[in-house]
C-alpha cells in the first residue's frame, strides 16, 4: 500500500483554494484517477467529499476495508446507496453550495443529486478549474512511471524476435500485451496497436489479421501501468527493405520528433512544442500527412494535462511527464509514428522512455 | 462486416415508439454500446441522431469509411467537432424537442449542447425508457454469444492444469487471459477473476500475489467478447483436500443455482429467480454470506438488463439472455460462486454456459 501523505495533503490544500475561487463548501468527486490521487483508494466504484474541515470517502461494502487501508486521515464512509450517501454526509458538513465534477457526473446522476439534496445548491466545477490537477509529478510518481516504462520496454523487446513476414497484426500484440503482464504490469494502458502495412496509416488502428510483409512499416504504441501511472511509447519498425519513400519520411519524422523534444523543457510554450514539429514536417512536404496533436501529459490516465497541440494554452511546468509522438500517415500506403516520454525539468528534460527511435531494419 | 437490416428496423421502430412517448422529435445517443446495437457500427466515438425520417450517424475522420462500410440506410455525417455537428444535424432535419440519453451524458457535455442548441429544447431519455431496448436477443445475437461461451471455455479448459498449490493467482489469470484471445477473442468480457482462499471472500477480488495452497477453494469468473457479444460465467474449484464446511457451503451454492436455474423461463418474475436462491442459502443457514443478486442480463454490455435482485420489476421474457449465480462468502476464509448463463425460452430455458457446476478437485 502506498502512503503519500504529504503530497495528499498539499493536493487537499490546492482543491480548498479551487473551493474558495468557486465559492462552494465542498467538492464532488466521481472520477477515480481523481480519488486515487486525492485519496490513495484504487478501487473501482466510490465518491469523495472534500470540504475544508473534512475529507470523506464514500464506499459501498465491498471496499471499506480496502479503503481504510489504502488512505490516512480521511474518513471513510459506508454507503448503501451511493446518492442517499452523499446527501447525508454533504449534511453532516452543512454544506451549502456543493460544487461537482461536471466531466464526471453522468445528467442522469446529477437529476438525482439535484432532487435529492433539496436545499444544497450544486455547481459545476469544469476541467477549467480542475483540468491541470495532477499535472505536475510527484518523485514517487515519476518512480511508477519509470517502473512502468521498464515492465513495457523488456517486453517489447522480448516479442521483437517474432516481428517477421508472415506474423498477423494479432499474434505480435497478444505477445506482447502477454509479456507486459507477466513483466508484472497491473494492466496494458491501453489497448495495443500492432498496425503494418496500409493499417500503420490509421493512427487508432486496431490489430488485425493482416499479416507482415517484407517492405512493411510496423507501428506499435504500447504501455504498461503500474501502480495506476502509465507508460505510452511508439516504435516504427521497417521489415526488410524499405523504399526510398518510407525512409524519407521515416527521417522527417525523427527529426520532427528530435527537434520538438529539443524544445522541451520548463516555460517552452504547449503550443510551441506542437508547432515545432508541425513546422518540420511541412517544410519537407508532409505537412497534411500529420493529422493529430504532437504530445500529451501521462500520469494515472494515459491521456491527461497538458495537451501539446495548436490549441493548446499554458506552458510546460517542471515536473510535467508528456509524450512527443509526430507521426506521416499516407492513406492506403504506410505510416510512421515516434513517441517518447518526456520529464520537463527546469533547463531541459529526461526521456523517460528507453527504446532509440532510429530507424531499425527487423 | 455484419449487416442485420431487419432488426436494425425494428430496432429503430422501437426508437420511434419512446420518442413519440416522450414527445421528442428526435434522440441522440452517445453510448456506443446502444450505436452498435442500432446502427452496427463499432468504432471508439460516435453520436447517433434518430429521427422519424432519418437516422444519422456522426463520426470524425478517423471513422467515416468505417461507418459506411458497417451501416445500412443510415446518413454518415463526418464532424470536425462533435457537438457543432449534433447541432448542425439536429437544425437540419428540424427538431424542436431532441431527447437525450441521459446516462450516457456527462453534465458538462450536457451543459454545451445546452448553450449551442439555442432554440432546441432538450428532454433526458433515462433508463426507465431505454433500459430493455436491448434485452431480447436476435438469432444472430445469440450465435455471437455462443461463440463467445465456446472460445471461453476453451481456454479455461487448457488453462485448468496449470491450477495447483505453489502457482499465483495472477499467473492463472495471465495464462487464461492469453488463452482467451488467442481463442479468437476481441478482448475480455471484463478483468478475469481468479481469487484463492481468502480472496475468494471477496466477490469482485482482482487476481494477486497469492499462491494457491492444498485446500483452497478458487473462484474464476471469466468471460471472452466476440463480435461485441460477452459469454461470463463462473466456477470455484477444491484444491487438493476441502473439508466438511467448505464441501457444506459448496453443495448450498449448488442447490440455489440449480433451483433458481430451474424458475428460468418466459413470465416468471425476476425478483423471484434472486428469491429462489435466497432462501434456499438462508434455510441452510447461509442467507448473510450472499451479498450480491442473483443475476444480470447480458449481450454487448457485461451487465445490461435485466436485472435479478429483490429490487427487480419486470419478468424474464423469450429471447433474454441472464445469469444466474448465487455465492456464499465467508469474510476472512473463503468464498463460492456459481454462474450460469441462459437463454430464456417459452417453457424453459437453454444453458448456455458449458461447464459442468458439479464440484470439481483438480
Amino acid at each position: 500500500m502506498v502512503h503519500d501523505s504529504i503530497h495528499r495533503e498539499s493536493r487537499l490544500a490546492a482543491i480548498h483554494a479551487i473551493m474558495a475561487v468557486r465559492g462552494v463548501e465542498a467538492i464532488l468527486f466521481l472520477d477515480l484517477k481523481n480519488i486515487r490521487y486525492l485519496t490513495g483508494f484504487s478501487g473501482s466504484d466510490a465518491a469523495l467529499l472534500v470540504s475544508e474541515e473534512q475529507t470523506v470517502l464514500l464506499v459501498d461494502g465491498r471496499y471499506t476495508t480496502q479503503a481504510r487501508k489504502q488512505t490516512r486521515r480521511i474518513r471513510v464512509f459506508e454507503y448503501r446507496e451511493k446518492v442517499a450517501g452523499i446527501v447525508q454526509v454533504a449534511s453532516g458538513l452543512r454544506v451549502k453550495t456543493l460544487g461537482f465534477e461536471a466531466a464526471a457526473i453522468t445528467y442522469d446522476f446529477y437529476a438525482i443529486l439535484l432532487k435529492k439534496l433539496k436545499s444544497i445548491k450544486l455547481r459545476a466545477i469544469t476541467d477549467d478549474h480542475l483540468g491541470g490537477l495532477r499535472s505536475i509529478k510527484s518523485r514517487r510518481e515519476i518512480a511508477f512511471i519509470k517502473r512502468a516504462v521498464q515492465i513495457s520496454t523488456r517486453a517489447l523487446e522480448s516479442t521483437l524476435p517474432i516481428v517477421k513476414p508472415g506474423v498477423q497484426e494479432t499474434d505480435v500484440a497478444l505477445e506482447l500485451d502477454y509479456r507486459i503482464r507477466q513483466e508484472g504490469a497491473e494492466s496494458l494502458s491501453f489497448e495495443t496497436i500492432v498496425a503494418s502495412g496500409e493499417n500503420a496509416a490509421l493512427p487508432h488502428a486496431r490489430p488485425g489479421s493482416r499479416r507482415i510483409k517484407r517492405g512493411d512499416l510496423v507501428v506499435i504504441d504500447f504501455g504498461a501501468v503500474y501502480e495506476g501511472y502509465h507508460s505510452d511509447e511508439t516504435c516504427t519498425f521497417g521489415v526488410g527493405r524499405l523504399n526510398r519513400a518510407q525512409k524519407d519520411a521515416y527521417e522527417a519524422v525523427k527529426e520532427a520528433h528530435d527537434r520538438a523534444m529539443d524544445a522541451v523543457r520548463a516555460g517552452t510554450a504547449c503550443r510551441e512544442i506542437d508547432g515545432i514539429a508541425r513546422r518540420c514536417l511541412e517544410k519537407r512536404g508532409y505537412g497534411k500527412y500529420f493529422s493529430h496533436g504532437t504530445g500529451h501529459g501521462v500520469g494515472l490516465d494515459v491521456h491527461e494535462a497538458p495537451r501539446l497541440s495548436i490549441a493548446s494554452n499554458g506552458h510546460l511546468q517542471e515536473g510535467m511527464v508528456v509524450t512527443v509522438e509526430p507521426g506521416i500517415y499516407i492513406p492506403g500506403r504506410w505510416g510512421i509514428r515516434l513517441e517518447d516520454k518526456l520529464l520537463v525539468k527546469k533547463d531541459g528534460h529526461e526521456v523517460l522512455t528507453r527504446f532509440p527511435k532510429d530507424l531499425r531494419i527487423l
